[in-house]
């Protein structure tokens, strides 16, 4: 039984993994951190968990935590874990970090785009990129797992596949992407009300939106090359779910376009045995709907052969396989156990 | 492993019994009857099922079926089970009925209610009604169950400890239901189209709704008296739940409204120890959004002593408890699974 | 040409009067009160008069604002209005009141149901309870309205005629009343956020509203007795709209219900001459849906004959009839205006 | 007073041009046709028109409809006006076609997008294509008007001043588009009921959408020659509204990117006059809350120097500016009436 803390338990993703774990056979929390509900029972913030589970909340002790659990989830703002992460914490137990701190390598790069001081940056080399799919192997073993965004997890595996078989130019990758509103979470913000949420959709974060640079990295490794993207966050009216449509110039091959058996064949190497990657039946669309709640990713494309150009999409749910979901799969892989333990259950829908 | 048939599996709560059944250790479909999708794959109507589920859609041939199976779940419309069942068929296998046929023990108000000729009667008697926590002892061992109304569960639970133990007036009884839209099932019909539905709420079948004389029956053998009461419900812009506000005048006890604590205390008698029934703080209202996704059902009361009545809430998702769960609690019943299994599971939350 | 001014423009409700009196032939809003955003651009606020509005929000100053125009509406807190106003401010402008501080007669009642110390109860007997439909003749002339809450004005109007004529017993009356997310203001709290209230339906404030009194002494005029009722609110997924769905018994006439004629009757003698209530085909039941941006009001009933019970149904918006669309109404019967100038438009569907 | 017919008035768009033309001083609409609801009342089948239009709906019939009434707004399905149209009925009054029979000037294009047989070519080149801030002035003193698609005059005014100025490379740019769900009709469709497209998004007919050679002909003519761009639908959970974001590289100037000044001036010649066009300051985004029920468009753009990209958006109403609210500015134009007359409303939020 993997003993569990969170930091951070009382947003939405925090929440999630609380619900997660209720199913999961292996792992136990034993520490439920939040610095906004100290003492209070976590099942009067979240009633969904009402009589399934007794504890109250907890303060941020991370290292007095550190010594009670296998391992601790930190789902906090970026800038916590790397105020607080000592070597002496990482001998205790496993961390896998929600935020932000540890997904980039290039110091600089963090600290342009998320605007603060990395306070930690000895630990960056360590810390594994959790995108499970894709560093499997990488995670295993690990002390520190970066546990990637929910753009940018959505982001990367629909493109993957593609820029690593060198079938589309990334020079011309252009991510439109939209969210459901847990993702901007649970703080009590004018621009989150219902009522101006509702019944309306716009972009933000334009051309500057934190994931960015965080997927140029990712697949920059899958090409050799330094990329740079366009991405764009979109807030929809509904609670989750992540759609990427994802737009790029196809590379000819030979003075053709690659057939669409060529881009499939890419995509069936990279996801063919996964799990928790469902490459669609070409022509089919995906839709947040039909991943919802799960740890499922849906995945498409459409050569469009009068532009030269592929349109690529994939869909998630933010909370699970953008947040939660993935971050138990990590905790899955870290303990050596089946990587479904916990996360083996049909999307919900409607 | 029980060996499962379903006749409607392609409505919402003929889908939802799939999506529930994937997580159940000891229950295996092998027929998924659809006659509006034979032979399309399941999974290409359901893409939430989509690598999870393989079948494809078979006609609905109830006798055939039930030579394969240990138990049919129809969720079909009102008469079509009533039109088919044969003694033939329930000497092989046992069916949980997800419609109103064999819900009411005296068919002329079947009659009356649905505007339809009731086909076969002669099965009404051995049909138990399923509501489980109440009906428990009785569904063991039956070969028919009469799984409930989505609303009936709900208005039923809500009020049951209080008409029970005598604590209000049956006859002032006054329900107001309010029921997401799943409710209204899969068919392709104007006043379910999203901008029909979305901003909007209205109430419909006032004074007429067919779920009244259930829920009149059910309230009836808790007093031991024919009542009637006002049932009203009501459609929301959201995909699942159902709460339920009910108003009745507290009868007087030695001259005086009986307190909070007699009424809790009667909840607890009825309630205490079941599993799927939360009931809440006192001064905590039901809210559809903490049990969606799962098989609990969420009940508060308040007293109002300026006009003598108590206020009941109760609120569940239509398509688990209120459908498909219970459905699945009743066949665990049957088979002398534990109650719980396959149904363990934290409602979702946001 | 009506000099208008408002304390608390950036509100919904005071954003709304913005929006109206933008197509009012005979209005001009000259001071926009905001105390939260003090010399911004009302339409940096409110982005829907971006290019209509010019001007900047000014801090709340009554006196001086009441020597600049001729009609002040106050859309602010409870309490506000009671601590600053005074007979020189009065004697300088008109003043229509959205909030609840001269709605009851009785200071007592007040102070019981809103916890605050009520600052000025001289000016209570000198205010008109500004129910157009039902007061038209009392506002004229008058210096001081208290606008009607929201959702007394659609419990009110659903249940008056019938209460006037004596053809319901007004003690059993029940109204359950639900509500778009709008009503709950723009302020930033954590049960207004977009997760918590979509997909989600809810009671309130369940036996202790603050409306409830407010419903209780408008009705109580209509049958000239102190009456108490039962009223509960529900929060709706929708941004505007109210539904009420009343019940009570009906006073039998000669030893029989009253029929349909008789209260179709009762609801033509009130309001048959109304432009802004429509009174639905028996049969119909309102929609919110269907007043959606307007100041009308829907509302229709259903007789019970199994229970002797009548059910009242009304909709309207929340945010026009509820508020500043009456509002609106009342400045126009002050100053003489057509009542319908500015609020003679469609509802909007879908 | 200009006559008005309506073909097609049950249709959500038919139904809008109803809702407009009610608070416009000089149309009159004397002929509500539709072909579903032939002789039940109008206002019996949009019920926000109750007590407001007494009319029936009468049939189809065209050429009959064309000697009573001034103008003729067909809201039909595609074919439909192609396949009635005459020099008779031309001589008898204007029409304003919100189909896409007469929108593309190429008939085989036409064919090839939509699937069916172009019946009246000969009219094609008569017709104009209304979409009113670039083409005014051919607009007035024709006879047949082809009303721009939704997305279509969304897609336009957002790229239309930088691409006729020669500041972005036309062939590099993708439109991103998302449509709220009254844009996929009133028709009783699986798809569109209210569980299927709540808390959902999806992409749809990518690369083969029909607005796409309408949008690339009339861009075309902005830069003289033809081009291919790529454009992705979305149906968004809500039910107005579309919000386009569109790609394109910039064409440097002296080697250097042009600056936002450049751009903006650009956007200022083609829109600084116009009333329904309201370009955002630089940094903040549409939002299609802030344009809803109205006539305008709100554009604002960002510059990514990173990629030499520049990201348009833009947010309209789809039923208003994207169909009847510009067909009836087509027919202010056609009649020499104010351009804004029975549009200068405010929007609606929230």
């Amino acid at each position: 039984m993997v003993k569990v803390g969170i930091i951070g338990a009382t947003g939405y993703a925090g929440a999630e993994i609380v619900r997660l774990l209720y199913s999961h056979p292996e792992a136990e929390i034993v520490w439920y951190g939040s610095k906004s509900y100290v003492d209070e029972k976590f099942a009067s913030i979240y009633r969904n968990m009402f009589t399934l589970v007794e504890d109250k909340c907890l303060d941020d002790n991370i290292l007095e935590l550190s010594k009670q659990v296998d391992v601790i989830f930190t789902a906090t703002p970026q800038g916590y874990l790397a105020g607080v992460i000592t070597e002496e914490i990482l001998s205790n137990c496993k961390i896998i970090d929600l935020s932000a701190d540890f997904r980039l390598k290039d110091v600089s790069t963090y600290e342009q785009w998320y605007k603060i001081k990395h306070l930690s940056p000895e630990f960056i080399d360590e810390a594994v990129y959790g995108l499970c799919e894709i560093n499997r192997d990488k995670i295993a073993g690990k002390r520190l797992v970066a546990n990637p965004g929910c753009y940018t997890t959505c982001s990367i595996l629909s493109a993957y596949p593609l820029v690593k078989e060198g079938l589309i130019d990334p020079f011309t990758l252009i991510i439109d992407a939209k969210s459901g509103t847990s993702g901007a979470g649970r703080g009590a913000k004018l621009p989150n009300l219902y009522c101006e949420v509702n019944e309306n959709i716009k972009a933000y974060g334009v051309t500057n939106h934190r994931h960015t640079p965080e997927i140029e990295e990712q697949l920059g490794y899958a090409c050799g090359q330094e990329i740079m993207i366009n991405f764009t966050p979109h807030l929809v009216p509904m609670n989750r779910g992540i759609l990427v449509t994802a737009y790029a110039s196809l590379n000819e091959i030979d003075g053709k376009l690659p057939t669409k058996e060529t881009l499939m064949a890419a995509y069936e190497k990279a996801y063919g045995k996964e799990f928790f990657i469902r490459l669609l039946d070409y022509g089919t669309c995906p839709e947040t709907k039909w991943v919802e709640g799960s740890n499922f990713v849906d995945i498409s494309f459409v050569i469009d052969e009068r532009t030269g150009r592929v349109v690529m999409m994939a869909a998630l749910d933010n909370l699970v396989k953008g947040a939660a979901g993935q971050a138990v799969q990590n905790m899955n892989i870290l303990f050596g156990l089946d990587e479904k333990m916990g996360l083996d259950f049909a999307p919900m829908f409607p």
